[in-house]
This record gives structure tokens, sequence and C-alpha cells, in this order.
């Protein structure tokens, strides 16, 4: 065939890169399961009408259909476009087979069926924890479940993080307090900020939704708070508003921003200009942003549903975040900053003197193995500096050479030093034990 | 939404099981890297002409197209049904980016489009090991290749394997030998053995194939040989056949029966018979069985391909075997032998006497975690009683609760032993860090 070339879309590694990924996947896994998240997956299709239940990406599916199908009978299934839709289904599917509340997380790949452009992706992996409760599900989750999330990007090698947090009760709250009757509409409006500008907000406020200008400037003033403490509440209450439902909202952003401070200091940031999902979260909500790349965008977000999922009787709300893990590795990996110390597993490559040595050369390299140092040995017999090269190319660090006499040497091929081992006991420095991952630099690109 | 239910033929897994299936990936994965293999992943789409390639499978593609396309640009777009393909086309692609030989593990999802039915699975999991080489591949790999694939599975919480192994060459040089002019006829006659048996394949050899009953007999002879040692080489000549493709087949299996016996003693045998699969592999085969299980099938098979890929210069010849873990997961879940010993990752349940000790749980529960302990905070300050039930109820082996006087004390739910105990120095025993997967009989089914 001829040589295929990459389709725009659907990002693949090489094994260098893919070392990245594998590190960067293990990290958020561990750090889950240490806040003792299960893991699930779901099959990464669902009927179609439960995909479209969210109206906002019904352009964006992938349908399947057998190629062979003498009937429609699959036609009615799609690749899932996120984690959330699954997750649902799951629960409600199994929901007399689970624990609630339930800690779950979840890491695979989501499909959107995008037009073929640059920067869109339509295969992507998707990192999320949720907790989901039945009937109720206490708002300490809302506290926790950031500093969970902030707990695994914390062990990645990127910037530091911040994390964005809003209330939807606070907007919807402080419009009506201010008299405004269609709250929704308003938010979407000062969603468009970065769009259009105070000015061009404003105008729409006053002439499309029909504020009043002060209304308008209170609805400005409110999106421009934010603050590492609880001190947005006295601001937000300078601006006048009154109202039972920004009273909760102003509590509960409290107690969120307040609990990052004791466990996670400069972490968390009251962002009363978080807009995004605010009509579908019915609680705290969160986006997160790399500090010095802020222009990437929120790598990190999420909220609170108090329906997550509902089969008419019974309703599972949930407080959940998604971590967008290859639209991250994408930009470092793009960039090249993201760096595995080699492209292999591989500690140690047994030398091979002549090929009647191979079984000799396989039981050093089972020996080395037994205790955890990955190794094999080399592909032929070939001169010791062309082995040595093939170590180089893939940045293994140790060459073993079985000496005739039955001894055995070791070569760190980074400095030279080649001394006698002993392949049932010898031992690599920890650092050289597996590919090393190093801390990167986001570098902005002006977008 | 009224309640979903399980779709036919994509296999989904509760926490408990999940775990098992983790189990199984990451022992698999540990024993590949291990031996200096890569990971890769490749998007699940391809090209329908790319999966088109393989004839046999072409009835059970799932096609994609976009929801909403206005035109049919995806809709040569098609899910991989095995991993090969996929591969094949990655080292096509950026072979001028990798590494030869280039040793691969990929653990993915595959699909086929197959007609919803009871035992037919159309999303699985598969675990593939390959080397592949630019030009020319050792022989050696195909050696080593059974060894690391047969060191994975005795990871594995499931009976003892058997690797039944034969070469290609020695059907086709047997039956060339024997004065036969079309090999590929008489091997997939033969290799209707187990359906047709052994009169009902010699009566098609000699009425539909032209054979005489003498040639019949030797190539019925053939395939019932199977021995744990070298010696069905002597067995081979004793039924008279010569030919140069057998004497290197016979040379080849030899060595790697013999390199088994050395490194893994029982795992590997001759097994004239198997036919499977030799119309496209060109060197050795394998297939894999429990023992005590065989009606099973074959939980893993492969073989060496001449051309696993080619650009039409250059051609990249390969050896590698595949593990398919939902066949074996999906029996051994389903009759209930594959168990973890907890639901959840959690070591340690951190009780709540009141909500206002939350902080103070949480910072005993973050200090566990720092030594890795997986360890969360109790959802609600219920009686201790139902707190304990919780864990219960997860598996959860440790509840800790924080006294008044500020000390601390731990509880093996299991024996019911509290004793007092420092957040900060506590270690769980090695077995219960961990969710524990435990050795499964398998129990065989009348097929």
């Amino acid at each position: 065939m001829a040589r295929p070339t990459p389709m725009s879309g659907f990002p693949e590694w090489l094994p260098r890169e893919r070392l990245v990924e594998q590190y960067v996947v293990d990290s958020v896994r561990e750090v889950f399961e240490l806040h003792g998240f299960a893991s699930i997956e779901t099959r990464a299709v669902e009927p179609l009408d439960q995909l479209l239940r969210k109206g906002e990406t019904d352009k964006e599916i992938y349908l399947l259909r057998r190629l062979q199908a003498e009937d429609a009978s699959d036609s009615d299934l799609g690749l899932h476009f996120d984690l959330t839709v699954p997750f649902a289904r799951y629960v409600l599917e199994n929901a007399g087979k689970l624990d609630f509340p339930l800690r779950r997380y979840q890491i695979q790949k989501a499909w959107r069926g995008e037009r073929p452009q640059e920067g869109r992706y339509r295969e992507f992996l998707q990192a999320d924890i949720d907790v989901v409760d039945r009937d109720t599900l206490p708002f300490h989750y809302e506290v926790e479940l950031p500093l969970v999330m902030a707990d695994a990007l914390a062990r990645l090698p990127i910037p530091a993080v911040s994390m964005h947090v809003n209330n939807r009760r606070i907007p919807e709250g402080f419009y009506r307090g201010i008299g405004i009757d269609d709250p929704m509409a308003v938010l979407r409006t000062v969603d468009k900020l970065g769009k259009v500008g105070a000015r061009g907000v404003h105008e729409i406020l006053v002439d499309s939704l029909g504020c009043t200008p002060t209304q308008a400037d209170a609805c400005l003033a409110l999106a421009e708070i934010r603050t590492e403490d609880s001190s947005f509440v006295d601001q937000v209450r300078a601006l006048g508003a009154s109202n039972e439902l920004l009273d909760q909202g102003l509590e509960e952003l409290g107690r969120v921003i307040e609990a990052g401070r004791e466990h996670a200091p400069g972490l968390l940031v009251a962002d009363l200009s978080i807009a995004r999902g605010l009509d579908y979260y019915t609680g705290t909500v969160y986006e997160t942003t790399m500090i010095g790349a802020e222009k990437l965008g929120s790598i990190c977000s999420g909220g609170r549903y108090d329906a997550l999922a509902s089969d008419g009787e019974t309703t599972y709300p949930g407080v959940g975040l998604s971590f967008g893990v290859t639209r991250l590795l994408a930009r470092l990996i793009g960039q090249g900053t993201a760096q595995a110390s080699r492209s292999v597993p591989t500690c140690v490559l047994v030398a091979l003197p002549d090929e009647e040595s191979r079984p000799r050369c396989q039981r050093i390299a089972a020996s080395l193995r037994s205790r955890g140092i990955a190794s094999h040995v080399a592909p032929a017999a070939e001169k010791y500096g062309k082995q040595i090269r093939f170590a180089q190319r893939r940045g293994i660090p140790f060459v073993w050479f079985p000496q005739p006499d039955g001894s055995e040497q070791v070569r760190d091929i980074r400095s030279g030093e080649q001394v006698d081992a002993d392949s049932g006991a010898w031992e690599p420095p920890a650092a050289d034990r597996r590919p090393q991952v190093s801390e990167v630099t986001i570098v902005e690109e002006e977008s």
C-alpha cells in the first residue's frame, strides 16, 4: 500500500510521546485511586436518543452502521462524545448493583464527528472523576472534588494550575435580586464578555434584554469580581443585591474557597465571571488554567448537577470534573516540550557476543527482569559499537556485557563507565529504572 | 429516562469486576514493558480500504458517518476490528521516525459489526505484542515472542496455559513432498478435522481434491502429531515425505520447542494440527489454551508474517501474538470465579465523628495517602455502626477513628481488632494495600 498520511483530528503519538501520555494517565489514575475512586469503563457506543439529550452537540456525533447490514438495526448507535452521558446511563442501568455514594473515575477516549480542521479533535482522551449519590448529594463533595483533581494535576510535569470557581446560584440570585426576570439570557450575554467587551455586553443588556443601565452596570461589576479568599462576599454585598439564592451561593462558594486555602493554598480563585455550563450545572462550577498559559484555555472543568441521571422515580445528583488529556498533551507534545528520557521501557540492553550466546544472554535478561529491571537481548551479534548505538538511539541507559570467562560487566553508556556486575544482584539508580518525564514549560502562542 | 438495559455484545463491568480487568491489563503491561516492549495506541478508525485488505472480515466492520454531515466526507471511515491492521498502517506512516526492530505492545479495544447475538462481542479488548523489522526479521523472535506472552499470562490468576505451536512450512512442505500440488486446499480441509472428523476429511481429500488414499492417510497422520519435545521431527520423518521447505519448518519448530523446554518447561507443545491462520502467516504460528479449559478455545494466538506491512519499496516482516482479554474475562466474570477482594481502591475509611471534624478527618486521610494508602472520609457523620457498614459493603478493610482527645485508632473490620495508631506512620499489611484478585478455577461448560 502507499505510505499513509496522518488523519486530521485523530492524534497519534510516537513511542517516546506515548510514554508522556502513559505517565500522565498513570499519574492521575494513581491519585484518583488514592482518593478511593473506583475505575469504570463504558462501551464506546450509546443509543442515539441518549446522545441527543444534550442538545448542543447534536451536530458532532459519529453514527455507526454495519458495512454489510441488510437492515438498519445498528443505525441508532453513535460513539459517545463525552464520558458524562455514558456514565449517567451506566448509573441508571446498574443502580441496583452499585453502592452509593459512588466515587468513580473514567479514563477513556471520546469522539466528535467534527469537520476535519486544524485544532479540532475528532478523537480525544478524557479523565473524569465524579461522585454520584441517590436522591441527595451532600454539599461537601463540591469542596472535595476540585481538591482531588488538583492533587492529580499537581503530579503532572506541567506548570501550577489555578482553578476558577463560581456557583451558579450567585449570578442567578444576584440578577433576580436586582430585579432581572430572565437571568439565563443575561448570563449568556455576560458570557460574551471576552468576545464583545464590556461595552458590547452593556449594549445588549440594555437594548435587547431591557435592563436598565444601572442593572447592566451591576451585572458587569459582578463579573469582574475575582478573589483568592472570601472577600468576594463583601464585594458582592457592596453591589447591593439581596436574594436568598444569592446568599446560599455566596455561602457555598465561600466554603469551597476556604477549604482550598487550607488544603491547597493558591489553588482556588473565586471568579464570578465563570459562566460556561451554568445552564446545566446547578451549584459549584470549575474551570482550570495553567498559570502562565491561560490562553490555552481550561484544561479541566466541571461542576455539580442536581440530576446527573434520573429514571423518573429516583434522581442521581452528582459533582465531577473532566480533564482533557489530549488537549493538553497535543500542545505539550506539539511544542516538543514534553520529553521522555527514552523511547522504550528498556533499562538494560544485554549485548550479544555471538549468536550461540543467545540462551546465556536471555538468562541474564530474565534475571534482571525478575527484579523488575526492564531488559532484553540485542537483536544481532553485531560489533559492540553497533549494539551500543542500538541502545543510544533509544535512550537505553545501560548495556550489559557477558564476558568470555563467565563474568559480567555493565556500562552506563552516558558516562562510558563500565564495571563488573552480577545480573542476579545489580540494581540501577532509581531514576533510571523507568523512563522519566521532565517538567515542561508552556510557550504561549498568540491565538 | 427509562432504565436502560445492557446492549448485547458490548460487555461492561461493575467496579468490582473492572478491578479484575485492570489487574489483568496492568499485569500483562508490566511484563511487556519488562521485556522492553514500547506502548503505542492507534486511533479507533481506519480508512475503509485499509480495513478491507483482510478479506475475511469484510462483513463485520462498523462504518462511521457524521450525524449532520452535508457530504459523505467521513463515510470511508470504519472502526478497527483488530490491532494488526492499524499497527501495520502506523508502521508505514511513521517508518521514518521509528527505530527498527520495533518491539511494541498495544492494549486497546476493537469492534466488529456483528449481528447482535449471544457470545459474539461487538466491542472487545485485545493485548497485542509484535516485533517488526525492516526488510528482514531474524528467526529468533519467533522463539522469543511466545515466551514473552507466556510470561505475561503466567502472572494472571488463571490456570496454567499450553501453547500449541506449528510452522506453516511443515504442512506446506510435507504436502508438496508427498506430491500434492495445492497444499492450501488440503490445509483448509484438514482444518475441518474437528467438525467432520478424520473420515470426513479423508473423503474430501480423495473425492474432491484428487488425493490418493495414501496421500490422504499421510495428511491425517501428520495432523495427529503432538509432542512436548523435538521427537515430532522423527515422527514426521517416519511418514516418509522429503522436501526442503519441510526441512526448514522442522528445524525452526524444533528450535522454538527446545527454547521453550529451557525457559518455560511444559509450556510449548509442537502441534501439527494447528492450521488456522496458516494462509496468511508465513512461519511459526501459535495458539494458546488453558489447561483443563481447552474447550474455551484459544485465548491468545498469532504468528509470523513476512510482510506485516509494505509500501511497495520496503517490506516490514513481523511476528506477534494477540491476547483476547475480553473473551477471557467475560468467561471468568460470567462464572463469578474471578473475584477482587473489594469493590473500591480504598484501604482506609476515615470515620467522621461529626461534620465539624471533617477538616481534621481530611488531614488524616491526606496523611495516609501521602504514603500511598488509599483513603477517604466517610460521607456523613452517621452512627459508627452505619459508617462501618459503608466500609463493609465495599470490602474496605480498615476504618480509622479520630478520638476526642486528639489521638487516633484503627480497626480491622474483618477481625474487629481496634488499636491505637498514628496516621503519619501506620502501614497496612502489604496484602491489604490494594485490592487483591484471587486465583480462579475455570469451569468448563458443554459447548
